[in-house]
């Protein structure tokens, strides 16, 4: 049960959702965040990947609700489905992603720690590997975006359902009508 | 100087403004997030304890630019000013706010650390002092956000200007147009 009252039932509104409902106010904001940094395009890197930044973030941070959602999303995007969100989780260093995305993977896992962990040798890294200043500054602004929506979530000890399936039913939503909807 | 070209004189837009200018697609929720968490009414806490609430938790995250800033927009809309936020910062056991404001402050710092160490003891307190749902919710959110804004600015290297002046000059803009100006 969560530490307030929602006023929803949170079974059929889990994780972020009952907050979010709870006031309208702030969920217009990040829905918005959410909706830039996710999925509006041209974008250099895919939806999917992007996705995949949001569920590497939310699996360092243990945040079970919003790890199970975006990496459910990502799945959806990406040819290479669940199996790459699982790798990159498990073993970064060998998953079978793009030097460059993983050289952005590794500078979002610095601000997972902290802000402060993101050095020169990481970007210039990336940044060797063909990322633009564009795909680095929105690498950051996610990971630390997730720093929020996941501390949100698990702060007020929101429901996780452990149903995968719950979380591909999301993520056809997600894919179909997006973050605003 | 910054990780990024963020296209703009650092000195005059210091800390987050850079970031914001490079990507106004993304500054647009993150001000209005900010302008609905931490000014919009009415609200049971007052535009300074929501400021103060963001000054701790960016100091907790040693975000010099944030907690530079968020300390000098409490101390502007608080009668006892700078003092108090240096109180809170340093001693929080006993800084002289009230009982309700200490617990939503211990929350906080809870959320700074993870979610998942804002206990129902920690919730129970805060009640117990008088703290509503809708401050609850908000605290959380206010910390949550400010890892974000923390990481955010610290994660693309931005600069943090020395001198309180710039920061007292911000507080007074901040007071009088808010963070959507």
């Amino acid at each position: 049960m969560a530490h307030i009252e929602l006023g929803v039932d949170e079974n059929q509104f889990p994780g972020i959702n009952g907050p979010m409902r709870f006031r309208p106010e702030t969920a217009k904001p990040l829905s918005e965040l959410a909706e830039v940094l996710l999925r509006q395009g041209p974008h250099p890197l895919s939806a999917g990947e992007r996705e995949l930044i949001a569920a590497y973030v939310s699996g360092l941070n243990e945040c079970d609700f919003c790890c199970s959602s975006h990496a459910a999303f990502a799945a959806a995007q990406l040819d290479e489905g669940m199996s790459l969100v699982e790798q990159v989780r498990v073993d970064l260093d060998n998953a079978a992603v793009s030097e460059k995305l993983r050289a952005l993977l590794r500078i979002a896992g610095a601000v997972q720690e902290s802000g402060r962990k993101v050095t020169a040798d990481l970007v210039a890294a990336a940044r060797a590997e063909g990322a633009t200043d564009l795909e680095i500054h929105d690498t950051v602004l996610i990971a630390a975006a997730f720093c929020m929506y996941n501390r949100y979530v698990d702060g007020l000890g929101t429901l996780a359902p452990g149903d995968p399936a719950r979380y591909a039913a999301a993520a056809s939503k997600i894919v179909e009508r997006g973050y605003l909807d």
